[in-house]
């Protein structure tokens, strides 16, 4: 049955997931060019891209298919995202139109869309991207919400295989990082789940005021309970990191002063030392890896070295993105579809 | 014979136009993907776009082909329009040799070029399209320009030959919208061809001081004469909406303060009656059909529960622009063209 | 053995170039749509482009595969190009990063970055654009950097072979010309080598403080010493002009005062006469051509009437962009590759 929606891997099971992985190595392996003749992946970028702008184009072309892109940065008409207003100011297309249409273009649509950071439940809820999911006949791919980035979590896991990083018994840090600015919970959400889901042992270290929501916290243990995995949460850095075999560097904002940008600020203001170095490896395991899923700030979140260094995995990280988004459009799209 | 330029669908016999359409409709129920393998269609875009920008791409990619943009908001050069100028400012790039170039990497050259809006004259003899159509040795694809939109045109009568819309007495009425800009005359003009050279019985309702000028309205009249249908001006919307099979709303400048902004929002001011709302429909047909090209403002032109409602046919419209276009690229380079 | 790097003519044999330029005519005459079918050229622009951007796109569907662009006026991330520092400013991804994710998802990556000019021994080494290269894994084009023109140097070969002019005792005249802006060597010195390469007697005609650098005219030297052909330089125009076969006009940065804007400025602003007009043909052989890489400056460097006359072949250079790249791609990536 071919895949109508990629926007969480909860919505998968554990051997669904390990065959979409499957199959994004076979495609990396034994290219099929024309798999995807004559099919485009729509995609509305509402919030900065690199790894997936890019990744998603040079997928569909792999695949013999195509692709077009649409971002406010263009000279399109302005896009208005708020409901029952009289749109008489700068913005000239709503996105009711435009989100119907674009996807009535392409054979599948892909969004970006990142969390506004000002109500947690709504951002939890992934209330914006749901909104215009609702507005979307065909399949879609969530690439990157408020909430959720399946196809960093794919790409994560996929690397994680091939770097032999222990499933059962491994141990998974997910690492609260310094950053000069509030970042959304998307990513630790989604890697949290992964590792979780992958059978891993994932602690999630951060300073006080950092803890991940409950609704996400347990949801990953839901996700460990299945997979024979463990998830737990500490400010305890020091002892969150012995033994690990994978430290995953992410920032991301207070949810104690979530939506209030001043308090934010001034907890993260001592917190500079959350910048992932040499040092941080000393209790790890002998093999630890260094994950991020970039942009990644040198020398803010992690230093030079580490980034530069042989533990360092994070452009193999980007690399699968591409793999594993040809997995997706391959199951959405492909032959047998 | 192949087509060489898309232009004016009054370029066109009635049986061309709908040997075009029943083109669009093999190649959307039976697709080819291989059928323009290798060409390519180059793309300018000198003012804002989404589905033209969307469906051209996508349009490109399902024959099999692909295509390049073009516009000055991207890292290019900055483009010079005026002649015989000392090009020592800003612009290091003029269109004398960048559209020549960028035909020259295509098949097909598609250009966009909204109207000036200052000399009606000069806007309705198509001076600045035409002036860059001379450029071009290579098939040519009007994308909007200052009086002419002939692809919104083929998706708007595919629409309508799908609903059944009757093209012998069927009643379609295009109405002026309110909108806080003064906006071009192209859709109105191309649209008022196209439903009288489909037969229909066309009134165009507007308030006073925005007639369509003599020249546009002459050529539909001519147009109507051919096709068996009518075409008529009115300033009273209750009896032009009475029996309409459509009513087609579009915003655009006074013509009677052609070039003159002040005057034109001191006319439009008082106009915001003009949006289309359910009472519209009262005395119309029971079929009847709200259509507009898109983008629209809502609450400005056109209520939300119209635009949301069942009579609401704009994604279609849309969605067809790929389709007719698809049918317009095939006949200018595909097989046996 | 497939072409690694496409950076400098003289990193090839004349042989070789001269194969290259066979099969980019052996595409242009016999198109292969399925030769590069899924492969992907990723590109990465630094600096404003409309020929190369749009010709490696068109190029890349021609040959049956697609291509990716990213640059810094998109919405991503932006851009950090300076080592070692902590990156807590604006730019929230470090080219460290950027290029590697590009280039893993392209079979091949073209990136195009200009000159810093403000030290003239960076610019010539290639400072900025060899820092790029080490972090590139994969086979790479210099789509212009600060010292080189590949792809410029082949398409201008190409046009001169089309147009049948001499190469032994073929008189090249590359001359500066006017422009308000102080812009970099990189076409200048790939022009000259490209047609000491080709055999031909070049001079370099350039007012006082403008004269190429000892480095760039002894690789020409040299490249003449093989091929046949001469090198020489004067600030004599009226001699230079006498006879020539093609006057190939560039603008270019003053040497002298490298790097020191304001004196750039003082300097050239006496210099206006250096813009290409017909007298400058009147000494010069009967066929003689005028040839310019484009974006030229209309009233600038060059008048209207030599630029829309018999004798320009602008556009024929631009056009041949396309064929000598994809020639570059098929040697690449292509078939035996």
């Amino acid at each position: 049955m071919p895949m109508k929606v990629f926007n969480d891997l909860a919505d998968f099971s554990i051997p669904e997931v390990e065959a979409l992985l499957t199959l994004a190595t076979r495609l990396q392996q034994k290219p099929e060019s024309t798999a995807l003749a004559g099919k485009v992946l729509a995609m509305l970028f509402l919030s900065p891209s690199l790894r997936t702008l890019s990744s998603f184009q040079a997928a569909m072309v792999r695949l013999g298919g195509g692709s077009f892109v649409i971002s406010p940065d263009m000279s399109i008409h302005g896009l208005e995202t708020r409901s029952g207003i009289v749109m008489d100011g700068v913005a000239a297309e709503h996105l009711r139109e435009a989100i119907p249409v674009i996807s009535s273009y392409g054979d599948a649509l892909g969004i970006r869309a990142f969390a506004n950071r000002t109500k947690l439940a709504e951002d939890l809820a992934d209330t914006e991207f749901n909104a215009m999911r609702a507005l979307v006949p065909k399949p879609l791919i969530n690439m990157e919400s408020a909430i959720q980035h399946p196809c960093q979590s794919l790409a994560d896991w996929k690397t994680m295989d091939e770097l032999k990083v222990p499933k059962k018994g491994g141990k998974f840090v997910l690492s609260w990082a310094w950053h000069p600015k509030a970042l959304p919970l998307a990513v630790p959400s989604a890697t949290l789940h992964m590792a979780a889901m992958r059978g891993m042992d994932v602690t999630v270290v951060r300073p006080d005021g950092f803890a991940l929501p409950p609704q996400i916290m347990d949801k990953a243990r839901k996700a460990a309970s299945l997979s024979g995995g463990s998830v737990r949460e500490t400010n305890d850095r020091k002892q969150a990191l012995e033994g690990a075999h994978i430290i995953y560097a992410k920032e991301w904002m207070s949810t104690q002063h979530y939506g209030d940008r001043v308090a934010d600020q001034k907890l993260r203001e001592e917190l500079q030392d959350w910048r992932v170095d040499d040092p941080w490896f000393a209790t790890a395991h002998g093999d630890c890896r260094f994950m991020h899923c970039l942009p990644v700030r040198r020398g803010v979140a992690v230093t030079d070295r580490v980034l530069d260094g042989p533990r360092s995995v994070v452009i193999h990280e980007a690399q699968n993105r591409m793999w594993g988004q040809m997995a997706v459009l391959y199951q959405m799209l492909g032959p047998g579809a």
